[in-house]
């Protein structure tokens, strides 16, 4: 499968689905005649451009015209989490073909869960009676933090047996394609922004679950940072908190106000939870002690989420993962905190809102990664 | 004076001072000859692109080859801080032809300041025997807030009578080029880049001074944020603090650690200091309680830096302004804090180190500014 790279004019001018004619590409990309003409045929070579009926013309014979053709090629997008595991068809404008969700204990190891994403790739692909040659890319994003240029998890603290597993070899073995990975909170902030917010340039998605981690578009494309550990601010200090974190510091925001959390400590106050999800259905039912400590959580959430306003000065901050369906009590935690501690110019527009897309962000995000990856835009 | 934006590839190709033919600009930028003759026109006819010699050839008229000419236009640079108005003139490549220094209140308010601006960059014109004609634009660093797009203060804090000012109209109808006006700090954060670090994607700089502030580069680019104020730590809450700050919230980051802040802790133990200088020179003459004061605000800058390296795993951490002066009590107590903070994978190859360029920077950057948009990088 080749790639056209992000230089390929041509076929940027054409991903907006409208056909045109060679004399408009020339015109419109400022590209030489023989340049267009040489990329013209190697996209029809690829079929990721069809001729499209002739244009009008005012005598002679009609100029032909090229439009962008997105079945092509198809996308695999995986978002392993921590159990489960969601697997989606799309084609290359991204529209979902089919999709599958199923429990999976992402414990069982690389081994096991990359052998479920295949067989569960190759029954999409069946159901769609394409092929693995059909594949332009395969995206997946990991419940943990992954090194972008290799790939490969870099000692995730909640998958035993995947520390600098080559995720990457595995799967293009398999499938023979090119294989892009990355954190689950990285690519729900590139599925909610590619979704919902193409048009927003700084955005931040923040995910609290049993974890919290946050993922930073800026300039419209995913910050992932120098070792593409940005966004990791499930371990800033909360403020006058000592509580032990899983990473061996203390008072980290996901050891005070992660679904995890706040579960131990409604343990502690009598109730039965131990899960981001048993959090959540307290909430549902009323529980006011839930409730009360999911506001709190919201608040500390707010704090740290303040200085990284007065850094990026972001125009929307999406909240998403299991907690952010307890109702509006995080929000609203989130929100009073945030306000409090804010500079007026860096709120005055911000938007502070659930995510829109909430359970598909990742498995949206994997496409849009390999999207980008296979059209360079 | 015209500008060529982001999009002019011939001159892009050329500013890396190496002569070309039109051959060869063809080639390497894959447009059309005609849109290359067009461009290359435009360019000659401005001055930014003049005839260099000859290629060679293998028989018959040697092609021309073409170079750009960096002494085309001038800019000029100005840092107008709290105390003190910078300026420079430098030629397109940026280097300075001329610069200047001198004492000045900002408070004297922007008429005073700004005619002070400009007679100043009158000289140097003259002093370089050029005028104002030759201006390619104009760039003013500001000790606060500026609304980027139209270079307007915003609420500052130390500059009375400046507060929504037209700094661009006023500078624009007395020099008739383009005008551009940024934040002191994100103008050291450009300046620093592109003098020292311009092959690095992630740098933030922070100016410890009178307050605290910070510029923010990702992906190469100045990082503005949505309303220009990224970059805005020093209202950061400062974990276990309450001192009052004058945004009229407690416990900023500002109100803790910065120059005015030890100041007045020093004077509360008896020390003569009210001002970041008076710090600095205490630090330098062994004074244990300053240099205590100093290493102590440094930790607590470092540990609202911890929150801002786990969030944008940046690769270099750049400690400006005055107090940074004092010598490595700043820098130690900065990295103290955020190697107790941070996860490893975001600090395995932080560099934090200082300022190179110190009191350079923020004019540096208002000429990289002015670089950037009349050239297109």
């Amino acid at each position: 499968m080749r790639e056209f790279g992000p230089a390929h004019g041509v076929l940027r001018l054409l991903l907006d689905g409208q056909p045109r004619t060679r004399a408009e590409l020339i015109d419109l990309s400022g590209l030489g005649r023989s340049t267009v003409t040489v990329r013209l045929e190697e996209l029809l070579a690829a079929g990721f451009v069809v001729p499209s009926g002739e244009a009008a013309s005012s005598g002679g014979r009609p100029p032909a015209r090229f439009a962008f053709n997105p079945s092509a090629r198809l996308v695999l997008a995986a978002d392993v989490g921590a159990t489960h595991l969601s697997v989606a068809l799309t084609d290359l404008s991204g529209t979902v073909l089919g999709s599958t969700t199923a429990a999976l204990n992402i414990a069982e190891g690389p081994e096991t869960v990359l052998a479920a994403l295949t067989t569960t790739g190759r029954a999409l692909l069946e159901d769609a009676r394409r092929s693995d040659a059909d594949l332009a890319g395969i995206g997946v994003g990991l419940p943990g933090p992954v090194e972008h240029a290799t790939g490969r998890p870099n000692h995730p603290p909640i998958m035993p047996g995947w520390d600098s597993y080559d995720v990457v070899g595995r799967l293009t073995n398999e499938f023979g394609s090119p294989v892009l990975v990355d954190n689950d909170v990285n690519l729900m902030a590139l599925g909610e922004h590619a979704a919902q917010y193409s048009d927003v340039e700084h955005l931040l998605f923040v995910k609290v679950a049993t974890g919290i981690g946050a993922g930073l578009v800026t300039g419209g494309q995913l910050h992932r940072g120098a070792q593409g550990a940005a966004g990791d601010i499930g371990h800033i200090q909360s403020p006058g908190h000592t509580e032990l974190c899983r990473c061996g510091n203390t008072g980290c925001l996901e050891a005070v106000a992660s679904g995890a959390a706040i579960a131990t400590q409604l343990r502690a106050a009598g109730l039965d939870a131990t899960s981001s999800q048993d959090v959540v259905e307290l909430v549902r039912a009323g529980n006011t002690t839930a409730t009360h400590s999911v506001r709190q959580a919201g608040r500390e959430i707010g704090t740290v989420l303040a200085a990284c306003v007065s850094l990026i000065n972001p125009s929307v901050l999406v909240i998403g993962g299991s907690l952010a369906q307890a109702g509006d009590h995080l929000l609203a935690g989130i929100r009073e905190a945030i306000y409090a501690r804010s500079l007026p110019l860096a709120t005055t527009e911000l938007k502070v809102v659930p995510s829109r897309i909430g359970q598909q962000a990742a498995v949206q995000g994997a496409a849009a990664m390999v999207l980008q990856h296979t059209l360079g835009f």
